[in-house]
């Protein structure tokens, strides 16, 4: 036996789960484009000092890029995410029309300790606007992102969503330093995580003053209308112009939950999350406003929001949940040969191919089986249709359609085939 | 200005030519599901000993691979093809159900010298077919590739067709040791690159005699009846087999070439490589037997087949060759606002969402840009047609619908837009 196997943290897909994601990934890949976001395609590995720059994933971020070097010493890393590529290609293409609305769907990889629904190599689907900074922006992505999960089949997802800057001003209006809102923030952004005690202790352990740790959490505990009331106004307007203009799209599943904290050294200013009631630690979908980044890499400055759609995680859901309509493979169709005169052969090759021209995925025996393995083989792969073409129903000008399902048989003349073929199946 | 740029080797696709490549893959995945193949997805890097197994890629792939460490000291690397990373899941996995047909497409990764056509990154479309050792299935992925160049618009390319085994059996005839052929085939190899003379010098430099180098260049511009004579009929009698049977799908590009040499520590029967006429040493595609791998990685004895369309160097000739309709966007319309009043916003997300109700891409201004502005954007990203929204219309419950092409206009009452807009354009 093998003991090859795949690297820790990565899959195979073979045909049965490749297929679900295959409808998943046409599925948002069709709604994208439908909202008139274009595809971008970047590389898979991309400058060392590309990923490490602070600005981009964040120090945690980075601990997990695979580093390596090419064989000319250049550093280089795989993509931990398709933000960042992005942003680079808007930093050197100046020039593209704004706003410049792309998706991206692609693979990242990240050295993270593996876990349900946790992978090092996993897929992401991305749409994000460059050029535009009115709220408009923040609410299409949003919009988009639940267009897609209502597509899937969820209805019962949240939209968490925040202001970075909101909860900045929250922060410094007690009192804690500029250079220590980030400390807050991470220990914040536990609160689903670990609860009010554990958030409680960590800051103790961080050594903010329990005068301050109790105005923090009495801060992100008020409703809207009092923290309206102590001054922050204007930017839960914002927040409610977004969850405003979503509902226009037909959505309102956004609600504004001032304890979410996200992507520290990377949003500049609204930050959105998706989660499920069953799992509210598991993020399926998550991004936000990040106005400097493209400046940092050298680019003019541009107003940027997105949002990422987390497909494996989507799809463990969707399989807990049995969304998915599982099938075996492609074919519809099996065309059985009884016997090997070139007569059935030949006959198998032109069905084969009328078959293909009207659409109907379709296969036949290459391993001149007998039509009991044949049969086996349609059964082990759950194909739903059988053509059985031998040279005795050949003289008579018919073959056998059987469906597989209800074992029903029907003779159909080859003449009327391309014809009546279609009708005849689901 | 920035100083990042992709890494050398590499690219950004913008949408323009993400487009492209798009209406490429789709097309070819498409044919490879009619023909029964069913998707497998492998992960991006691999076990280093399975790339360095030498009866993968062979010496000079190996040299290629971008090698690096995870953070545990396990080896990995990049993938420099999809075949190997398939043969490793036929061998953990015994109990696929045979004939198994699956296709792949996905990118790999090469440190070679980058070129016209050639890239560090780039992506293949392979079908392979595992379980088979009837020549039925060396027929059935070349005709699919057929299939797929002939859909994108090639009539014109010829399927250089060989046995590796005759062309072995042909070289032991005049006496070369068996440890030898393999040096003797990485000259004939380059025939097509460095003609006859390039190769006797190169045979002569690796120290054959002048009489073998002779025999050898003799034996293979001799055409098929006299090697038939000399004793060799039993394999060209196969290849004329599968010459046939690709025919029977409709396709009579195959052409039997006794010249023809690739994937040497790799193939064992049947070998086929795809060129143009205008230029013979680019394959654009190229497959072939190969019934030992999957036990060297230690599976089952399992008979092997497949073929690797090189989807960058199709789309380098079909744009060489003009082939595209190009398109800047997937968006087919653009909603133009004129003004900012709510009422005026609220049809035009209405009508937006109408729109992708039924399948038309579209666009709407989210930078609150005047009419002028925003008509510049539609003919900057040559969108085809503009729907005007504008209060004084809206007062008379229509709007106005442009050609931007012929600049044509005219009105389409609201009630009617959702029944009448789909008949309208292209």
């Amino acid at each position: 036996m093998t003991d090859f196997q795949t690297p820790r943290g990565t899959r195979d897909f073979l045909p049965k789960d490749a297929l679900k994601r295959q409808i998943v990934l046409e599925k948002i890949r069709r709604i994208f484009e439908l909202w008139g976001f274009d595809p971008l395609e970047t590389p898979a590995f991309e400058e060392w000092r590309l990923l490490a720059a602070k600005s981009g994933g964040g120090e945690a971020i980075r601990e997990e890029v695979y580093y390596f070097k090419d064989k000319s010493e250049r550093e280089l890393g795989l993509r931990f995410d398709l933000t960042v590529p992005t942003a680079r290609v808007v930093a050197i293409n100046p020039n593209i029309p704004k706003p410049f609305k792309r998706y991206q769907i692609g693979n990242v990889w990240r050295y993270d300790r593996p876990g349900a629904g946790r992978y090092r190599e996993f897929t992401q689907a991305d749409i994000d606007i460059f050029g535009s900074s009115m709220i408009d922006a923040d609410a299409l992505v949003v919009g988009v992102a639940c267009n897609c999960l209502y597509e899937l089949g969820f209805k019962d997802f949240i939209v968490r969503l925040n202001s970075r800057k909101l909860i900045e001003k929250i922060v410094l209006s007690i009192g804690v330093e500029q250079e220590k809102v980030i400390d807050i923030f991470r220990s914040i952004d536990k609160l689903e995580k670990i609860g009010e005690d554990g958030v409680r202790d960590e800051l103790q352990k961080k050594g903010f003053e329990l005068s301050v740790i109790k105005n923090v959490l009495k801060l992100i505990s008020f409703n809207l209308d009092t923290l309206k009331s102590k001054g922050f106004i204007e930017d839960i307007q914002k927040l409610e112009d977004i969850v405003e203009k979503v509902k226009d799209f037909g959505y309102d599943n956004v609600k504004i939950d001032i304890s979410l904290v996200r992507g520290l050294e990377y949003y500049t200013d609204s930050v959105f999350e998706v989660i499920l009631p069953e799992n509210k630690a598991l993020t399926i979908t998550a991004g936000g406003r990040y106005d400097n980044l493209i400046e940092v890499y050298g680019g003019k400055s541009t107003p940027a929001v997105g949002i990422s759609l987390g497909i494996d995680r989507i799809i463990f859901v969707m399989e807990e949940r049995n969304m998915f309509n599982e099938k075996e493979t492609n074919a519809r169709m099996f065309l059985v040969s009884i016997g090997d005169s070139s007569k059935v052969n030949r006959q198998v090759i032109r069905l084969s191919s009328l078959l293909r021209k009207i659409g109907i995925p379709n296969e036949y025996d290459i391993m001149s089986r007998s039509l009991s393995k044949q049969l086996d083989y349609i059964n082990t792969k759950n194909i739903p249709y059988a053509i059985i073409v031998g040279e005795k129903e050949l003289d008579r000008n018919v073959v056998k359609l059987k469906d597989m399902k209800s074992g029903e048989e029907q003779e159909l003349s080859i003449a009327g085939f391309e014809k009546e073929i279609g009708k005849l199946v689901d």
